[in-house]
């Protein structure tokens, strides 16, 4: 009886996600989910990104977390569309789903949104399971996190289109094999693209932010 | 439906956990639940208690992981008694149950076995939420991580008996505040016991297996 109900979520999760990957493509707003462990950097990365950005176009963000709305503070200084999600208010979730972002567009004006990026609970295993109808999911890496996990956590690194490979900075303190992490992440992903920075210090953002770019604008133009 | 569903799952996970504590009291066997995110040195550490104790205790292992078995082949070169969990194998689960780790205990000599050691899923959520009749739940921290994780994950620190904060030779190249992490801690858990380390360097590790010594001791002369 327990798959029955699981394949129920599962199957109304995957539903909603493409009902939203419809609305989406109408209203020519491009939808980044980005999903890491715990503590990756993923915060910083996304203020970054916003800081370049918001000039140019239209930011919505939804922040989800387990519990507290430290991440929503951190982004609130910048004028753009923001909510967050505390999953334990849902019985602590681990991971978001697609009906709660759907509840989130009722409070985001979608006719003046260029952009939403959804920052998902930090974990590689649930939300992997979990389409949210967005055109891109972006998994962010640590090298502190070491070169296995894309072997460890194949599904989320197989799903994803691009992979951030955060804390770069922090490399020559450490015994990182760039190489080794690269052919596993291949044996799991031939095609997913490599990008290198360091969120904190800025280093290599800004091709990062260039790409997001140009597929906001390829959707503006689809 | 979903919520009864759920509820017999943990309910019956409660049942067997408690099954396993009389059982590892009988045998006068210390058990270690060990928790955290991907990639904090859960493994190194485990490998530096174990070379440490191994001479002078009998050691069983059971290592948890979504896919690959090379957190046990790491391990294997001790002479111990090991076995790994592969959650894909289930379903792709994001944490252990204790009926998994029942079934471990086929395999083991129990009557000539004085520690276990759990190395649980790299996820701070799910794990947190399954108790597996250990008698200390151990989280571990890297200072990579950021301060904010207890009160964002608030459960699986609330629940743990020690923590240990790994990593601590990266601290000079990071921007961490040692007294805002431990000041978020004490919100959550007022009680627990904090070790400091470095797994790969070793510093710190000596009063970590002194610690576990005591504890395997006093189950013994229980």
């Amino acid at each position: 009886m327990e798959i029955r109900v699981l394949k129920d979520i599962m199957e109304s999760n995957r539903e909603m996600a493409s009902d939203i990957k419809s609305l989406l493509k109408s209203k020519k707003i491009y939808m980044i989910n980005i999903i890491s462990s715990p503590g990756s950097g993923k915060t910083t990365m996304i203020d970054r990104i916003i800081s370049s950005l918001k000039g140019r176009y239209r930011i919505a963000v939804i922040e989800g977390d387990v519990k507290t709305t430290q991440d929503a503070e951190r982004l609130s200084r910048h004028d753009i569309q923001l909510i967050q999600i505390e999953t334990e208010r849902f019985g602590g979730g681990c991971h978001l789903e697609s009906s709660w972002i759907m509840k989130c567009f009722e409070s985001f004006d979608l006719d003046n949104t260029d952009l939403i990026i959804i920052e998902n609970i930090g974990n590689l295993v649930c939300p992997a399971e979990f389409e949210l109808g967005d055109d891109e999911r972006m998994v962010v890496l640590s090298v502190t996190e070491g070169e296995d996990k894309p072997i460890k956590y194949p599904l989320v690194f197989n799903t994803s289109k691009t992979m951030v490979l955060n804390k770069m900075d922090l490399l020559p303190y450490l015994d990182y094999n760039l190489d080794r992490m690269n052919e596993y992440l291949r044996r799991v992903n031939p095609n997913i693209r490599v990008f290198k920075v360091s969120s904190t210090k800025g280093d290599g953002m800004d091709d990062l932010i260039s790409y997001i770019e140009e597929n906001i604008k390829k959707k503006k133009g689809a």
